[in-house]
């Protein structure tokens, strides 16, 4: 099967996988109260159904099936790690963080919703990541300790040590001089993190092995790096093209960025090494690694 | 143990488990920004160690010792509860919530650490809980599959069928006429979940039988929702005395309450009957629910 198809077979995987999981209305609320709490299931499904690109579940099947491991356990902790993915874009456009009115052309979810469901969307999406991950653990008895592992695996990366401590350190560093450190400790955190979960997660599901579970962290760190830098270097070149000037900052959000510290063309080299190393890591999966290679490729040529 | 010295030591087990868990600063930070994500650390410590009660923990502690379970593998839960518990403090009082300035005398969170990193403080929180939750369970792998109950019993009612259901709805209640059955799910989910979690959690870990199970989801309901009726109580009682005359509303707020739906008289009776309902359903535990009783006892008679 040719990359784009297999890509489109996994993301519809995972938006089956979202539809069945997500909450009914009529689940939430009273029943005489049809109006109501129809307001929080709205505000969750708004934002996971927004029809992102799905990245980070893709990842987790493709490496599921990379492995060896039963694609049918895997579809329920890929959903999850949407969930988690989606309400940190939902909080992160909060003000008070961002404050964003827009995302990807639509109104962001407190636009729509109003704050205090945004938060509270947010705090849903997040919730419900942990009650799919243990309900679908209960459902595998035989696989429950790689079932607990992925999880963890996913919790860890998503948490204060992981996705968290990177936006708390964004957060903190706007308007700042760029610095190397801080810059790789943000976009280790903030972004590769969550690219490395997914990976992990598999791993743990389909039993890889240690040397295996080596290479595909090492497979989402640089990914994740590249990822990130790739994202700055867009940013760049789309306000270069807008403002017919080259810049190294990202003016509009006062945000530290690779493009900024080391200039436009030394971010692009790294980039480029980031992407090879990648590519490199997968070295040990031999012709089973082809969609994680189509997939380097796919991402380090994007033009969005 | 007379019931004060045994409330005592399992509250202390939680502050100790508490401050064991709480990443270090140095943890989080990159070793040259000593004083960066220190900030989320702050702000997480801030809420978490702010002398609370510590109900649903101590709940949790006192269940799993009331049927022969393993105290010390019910520790971290009863932390991670207590985590949950906090976030949603932390995220009630933000602007777009409740929009508090203080609470129990201190100023909130986001007024000490911004609203930004409150609401990180906030989900870092609730995916630090399940952190804990998952490593405590990978750390006894002979009561593995008792752990993921646990933390699935948890993770159900402080999520979108549960506790975010309520603060949804409360939300979305505010200076509405009061209605019967809005108030019961309000009640049921935003403050009944939270104290049923743990008597379930810890019931899990202990193994107990689906007879002991039923009888602790009937005890947890009918004191969440006594709780919540004398909550409501004390606040009228209060205005009452401040203002110096009887209301049924709690007119600050412009939230449904018991008493402003069937009056002062009618929701006290409707308490003590909820109160004797709880001490019943002790009944199949027999003496070694003396602390549980303690427990009901005092929280009936509480006047803060």
């Amino acid at each position: 099967m040719v990359y784009h198809e297999q890509y489109s077979r996994y993301a519809g995987m995972v938006e089956e996988t979202l539809e069945k999981l997500l909450p009914g209305t009529d689940e939430i609320c009273p029943k005489t109260e049809g109006v109501i709490p129809e307001h929080l299931c709205a505000s969750m499904r708004y934002s996971l159904m927004a029809g992102g690109k799905r990245i980070r579940p893709v990842l987790l099947l493709a490496a599921c099936e990379m492995l060896g491991g039963d694609l049918e356990q895997a579809k329920t902790p890929a959903a999850a790690l949407e969930m988690i993915h989606t309400y940190s874009l939902i909080h992160d456009d909060l003000p008070g963080m961002d404050n964003d009115d827009y995302r990807r052309g639509r109104l962001t979810n407190h636009k729509v919703y109003g704050v205090g469901h945004a938060i509270l969307a947010g705090d849903g999406l997040l919730n419900y990541a942990y009650e799919c991950l243990l309900e679908n653990a209960a459902a595998y008895p035989e696989n429950l300790r790689g079932h607990m592992l992925a999880a963890k695996a996913i919790a860890n990366r998503a948490g204060v040590r992981g996705m968290i401590a990177g936006q708390s350190l964004d957060l903190l560093s706007e308007h700042m001089e760029p610095d190397a450190e801080r810059l790789l400790y943000i976009h280790t955190h903030k972004t590769a993190d969550l690219l490395t979960a997914p990976l992990l997660a598999a791993a743990y599901i389909a039993g890889a092995s240690e040397e295996q579970i080596d290479a595909l962290r090492r497979f989402g760190f640089c990914v994740g790096i590249a990822f990130q830098i790739d994202d700055d270097l867009l940013d760049v070149e789309g306000d270069a093209a807008l403002l017919g000037k080259q810049t190294g900052m990202d003016a509009q959000r006062g945000k530290m960025t690779w493009p900024a510290l080391v200039g436009v063309a030394a971010a692009k080299e790294r980039s480029a090494r980031l992407w090879d190393e990648a590519e490199e890591a997968l070295g040990i999966f031999g012709e089973r690694a082809a969609f994680m290679h189509g997939f380097a490729a796919q991402m380090r040529t994007r033009k969005s």
